[in-house]
């Protein structure tokens, strides 16, 4: 028996009735829906359409279904949350239960609930993040002396230290961090006392109920009110962004535990083996991280299909907002944590990143640098230092095999001095911009991000 | 206890180890695990890996676990469907059981159980979309004189008939199913014997198992076999222009059955009402089929951006290919179902649908091509008819409303046969081309539709 | 020849050279370059590494290749923005020009000239925003009077006024504004001095270069900064939301201005005619939004796509950024302009909405209403006045067909001032609620978007 | 002046007209339209609307404009390329270039056009990937004997040689051949003599047209044949699984020439260096192709998204079906040919690879199966195995440096013969099922793949 039953001849098809039915996934919004319920009747009693006694008597109904729970209650008679509410109520308390939906419509108060819900998991995603957050910083401070081949193109560039590595997704994160922070300020603007989609026959100033949920405001038109989901569809492309970003670290972090590299080992704890293969010992946490990037970017392009020319106002199409949300809040908080938990448990091979950056000629630019401080127009300098390169990539050595002879065959600037160029710690060191791989710059780096975590942390 | 365990000394995190699982979902490949593994025992025998008695001990026991069911089976601690099959079989015929997994291995077994399980959901949703073209040419038949407005631009363009209407829908969702029958024979390859990427170390012709199960061929390289999954994008993207037809279906209805049209009438099973507003009669239904499309576009997203990059061969990101392939199977076919369900229980206002026609100047094309035939270049027949219509919007007439002497003043061609022009019979009669709208054509565009149906109903 | 020739023997395949090249496109950045160069030449003379002669000679050569423009200047030998400005600095002032290599790398330096471009271009559109904003507050002003139907489902749900309906949307764009107000603050952060990677050779405090640029601060990792484009996947999800909204309200604007409604009429500068068909007016502007919406949505999953999975740090994929986002750019900005050029000339048939107002039942919720301020309970009055919307339909009539009589036979509680519920002016004036439809809400919401308005221009 | 002008009173809105117009893009259906054109004449002229000597001038006038080609002649008053050819047309033989539009419409014209457009590309890209095809095959047979380490999870699994690695993408591709032969069926379809959405005012068989085009058959109900474009969805589908399958062998082969790996090396001509880092080369062409697997899923994407909800029949958003295809077409024949090109041209470091293989206890496996063939159960002997790996770990040993008594420490079932399975070769040649890596089976696979390019070849 649906709420709308009076004005309709025939019962609804079985079919159709679970097609309709939201129940299965909005029942996540039990907590919401009666939260925003008592606030509801706090407003009812203030305009004096219930009594003080009716109320209390709702109130206690509400907080005594909220701690029931819902176990076992749902039954496939309900359509939705809401219907299930009330109808627990009514079990709970009688006939005053229909007095609840006085003043309200379906539309503003599911608008209401989700935007509750997603206000606070978007709080508990910035609490994965921190997490996350610190995990690098951890590490970014226990390896600062770990030099490791910076690529680009997947090519050795030049040499960086592991803790700098860390701390590029330090500052990743933080922005991701932000960007929920921001959100924040549209997701909590209650469209409570809206009604259907042109607000209520009751005077309803709405802002106190707003700020008794904790919302920072109101939506100022209720059409608006009912019927946006931009929130969301921002929430849902941050979500994608962090996802890109761990995709980002996971691709790093398996192919630095490919066996050619060596560079890092997973803790066994994350990884795991094969049913036919004993030799295996597969990176699956990261590889299930970089294939759900895939489901995060489907739920958002899935929102934005379903409200690309939707007509004004509240569409049934909007139920469709909430399963890929929920799938995506979930994603993301699991790939967070695990993500977290697999970076502060690997092995870091100091070893193995030393010797693939000597073997990768990494001191190239250095030894073009060399030489135009030595007077030689850049465009030469890179011109000598590729040729270098060409000779020891050919003749199978590296730079350590060449005399200062050898050197000179190249450019008569070459002098004893050179052989400091090679060293990957001065080389490190040489870099003297702010925010780059020298071990001075990364300590302050780190500085900045133990103050910024610190911030973090005190909101 | 994981079956890969010797080689490492921990045991694996319990987070990790439920986000690693793929039991939750891929339970539903449960009936062709024990397919597959009939199969995988009957080629174990004929290499006489397995006695006789052990062959026939081991299908007994598979038959058997099916019989049973899954229910309540399901415990954490297993990692997937093959893991828990094993452990079921253990429990039914003892440590013969462990035999099964010679010369294969979850590789090879989950893309052939896979592959037989999307096979089956083709052949379902084909099924369905039968259905669907059994209703729209039902209707079809049933509304060879009704005339509606034929919108371009959703601007009244020409008079059509329903049956018209109904028939483009008929020869779109057509191609859907021949699309489906095409997908086919790229699904139905099987990857068994393929081992975990490079083949198995026993001689296996593969082609014999495959025809067992129902395969129309084999995957010639094992590598190929193992990791590919064209095969269900491709599947996906067919599911996808599938929810592109109905959301088209859908948006036409659900603009048809507004009151400003009125052309059609939802069936109150399909519909329904407000929790606040008695007047409303809402047309669910489509505005579901209509939201999910996107649900459907991103599972093929993900799907597309799991696979983007992905090295060779076997990643654990193929994980992630069920379960959104899951959610659009199960919502096209619901979507499918509904869509037909709705068209065949819909009120036509062949009324509404006439005088809409009347109103919206639809004969002036027949009017410039009355010109034409007296005479005149289309461009300037075509202009004079534009200029009748701008008189007639702007004195609020209709074109019944004008004498022979008005249409003399746009043009001293105009005589009394103009008359036959405006009547829309005679308008629709006129349309004389192979599959066009006159009732001739459309008769044999039934026909047509009537000897498709034949064949695919015998396939 | 490019600017990495010195190591290689071979040179580059023409089919290779031209898929390479990004000067097509990324000329785009043509002033952006210019102005970083000056830049970076002044932080060359902070450091001396040019004299004031070199540094005035290097500005002089820039600004003046600036005043001549691009026009003709591009070949195929120049693989990007920079190796053209490059060479046409060493035509203007000769050898000094190799100079301005020293100390930037290509990655820092396309980094910092694209977060400038996308600076400009969030706020040019905010801009075009800030236009539409005053074209809905306009027609929102100058129509409170006009009531239309407020559909939800599409169907006639609640009385309101087209001032309301402009205003829903006037809410809606304004949190698009703020959005790319937000943006802006990871858009403004300056990657310049970040070298290739790792940072300089050269002491850089990079904060001047920065402010000097218009940048708000650094990025503080020169490897996050050099490779994220976080700024600008976020960029285009807002890009991709505006286009979401403008497709919600072309749907909206084709829908009524089809005949069955006509709610609105196109001017018809904004429409066009048919080749054959003279009746047509179609409303082209509005369909080509809705269509392009597309377009912005797949450039934002492109984007996401390439950024999928991608190692740190620079790779050549991410020179696919540039392309999608000049066009998503282009496209928002043409749809913003022209959503407000049909908003503005679009002639409002006030007595057509009024019409369909009537006819669609929408006093149904407040005849409930009416029965609950009578004692009735809210779903025993939703139930009675469901069924005579039942009667009403049934029998071809409207509310005003009843008399007294005919309401008693549904309630005995109706009375005389049931009548007055039936006034579609008394029923908007009866949304007492904030932000509702009522005349005097309408003002408040009118008030608040003027002075919102008052303090976006002043920003 | 547009072809629509006499209804309208007002002259389109300059921004409107470029924001409106068609020809900036579909100019590139310049000869399909003159193709189509000519036939039409040919039917003109077949029911007597068109004497003989008018239909060999229109006839004349059309190839005429097609020799001297388009150059110079795109103007902004010509809003598509049907106005802009009537107006050559008109300027090359006068007034009875009018005739030309009798019994047609831009819709069905368009729809034609671009159906023989996408048919042409198809075969084109066919043809790409046929040469692709011949490139892996002629790399498979020339390193039969190269065995590297096969990767799962991107870690060794098992040994492969590179012949078995090539192949697998060469029955990968030959699918998406298999999809485009599938996909013409769909393609070649008329909709020629549609008219606008309803058929024409005369007599036409259509098929004969069709088949003079090149088309197979006609699309049996006109308002489907001018408003569907599912085929294109289908195309860019395919488009976007070939990319995917790209991106996949990009992936590879940027991890291959890392110089951890150091298996293959890009030759110079489709490699780049850095402006600043003398040391590198860059595997640009193959980043370029995984990067630009977004820009085709984000076609397809955004398609999808504009097909979405859209009304019967022609809207205009149907405009937006033809710069995203031309963008994925030309970037997918692009990546083909380049990725043909590194592959052809990559050099291939058999040694490094062999190496690579010794040192991942690839033999694990075969290890284990040795002690299956001796009598141990397999998942006792994949334990045996696992320690085996665990203990060389730990130890820094590969198996070559254990004697028979290690391995007789983990099973006393170990016999001298074990050293046969450490022999990579008999490894490999152990693989005895159908289609694996085995040298034979690899032939054999190869024997397959010549048949097959034959058969291609001869289509």
């Amino acid at each position: 028996m649906a709420v709308w039953d009076a004005r309709f001849s025939k019962k609804i098809d079985k079919k159709m009735e679970s097609f309709n039915a939201s129940l299965p996934f909005d029942r996540k919004l039990f907590e919401q829906d009666i939260k925003t319920s008592i606030t509801h009747v706090n407003y009812l009693a203030s305009i004096n359409v219930l009594t003080k006694q009716e109320k209390s008597q709702l109130i206690h109904g509400l907080n005594s279904i909220k701690q029931k729970g819902l176990k076992g209650k749902i039954k496939t008679e309900h359509e939705d949350i809401h219907s299930l509410l009330e109808a627990l109520l009514k079990d709970e308390i009688g006939a005053l239960a229909g007095k609840l939906h006085t003043a309200r419509s379906r539309n503003d108060l599911v608008a209401t609930d989700f935007r509750l819900f997603i206000s606070e998991k978007n709080h508990a995603i910035k609490k994965q993040l921190t997490r996350l957050l610190a995990n690098f910083l951890e590490v970014a401070k226990a390896n600062q002396k770990v030099i490791l081949p910076g690529f680009t193109h997947l090519q050795g560039a030049q040499p960086i230290t592991f803790s700098f590595y860390c701390l590029s997704y330090f500052f990743m994160f933080l922005r991701d961090h932000e960007r929920l922070t921001d959100n924040q300020k549209r997701i909590l603007l209650s469209p409570l006392g809206s009604g259907a989609l042109a607000g209520i026959n009751y005077p309803h100033p709405r802002k106190p109920s707003a700020l008794e949920l904790g919302f920072k405001g109101i939506l100022p038109n209720a059409m608006d009110a009912v019927s946006s989901r931009d929130f969301l569809v921002e929430f849902q492309a941050n979500l994608a962004i962090i996802m890109m970003h761990l995709s980002k670290f996971a691709e790093d972090m398996i192919i630095y535990s490919n066996k050619q590299f060596d560079f890092i080992e997973m803790d066994e704890r994350y990884a795991t083996g094969s049913s036919i293969m004993p030799n295996k010992k597969n990176p699956d946490a990261l590889e299930l991280i970089r294939g759900k990037t895939g489901r995060v970017y489907g739920n958002l392009m899935a929102l934005l299909t379903t409200l690309k020319a939707l007509p004004m106002a509240y569409n049934k199409d909007l139920q469709e907002d909430k399963e890929g949300s929920f799938d995506s809040i979930e994603t993301v908080e699991n790939c967070l944590e695990l993500a977290g938990s697999c970076l502060k448990t690997i092995t870091i091979n100091a070893k193995k990143m030393h010797l693939a950056t000597e073997k990768g000629f990494l001191q190239a630019t250095d030894i073009a640098d060399y030489l135009v401080n030595k007077g030689l127009p850049f465009r030469e300098a890179h011109g000598v230092s590729g040729k270098i390169v060409k000779h020891l990539v050919k003749n199978e050595k590296i730079y350590s095999d060449l005399s200062l002879e050898d050197f000179k065959n190249f450019s008569s600037l070459f002098e004893s001095d050179v052989f400091q160029c090679l060293d990957l710690n001065t080389l490190i060191e040489n870099k003297k911009s702010h925010g780059s791989t020298s071990f001075r710059e990364v300590k302050k780096q780190i500085h900045l991000a133990e103050k910024t975590m610190k911030r973090i942390l005190a909101d």
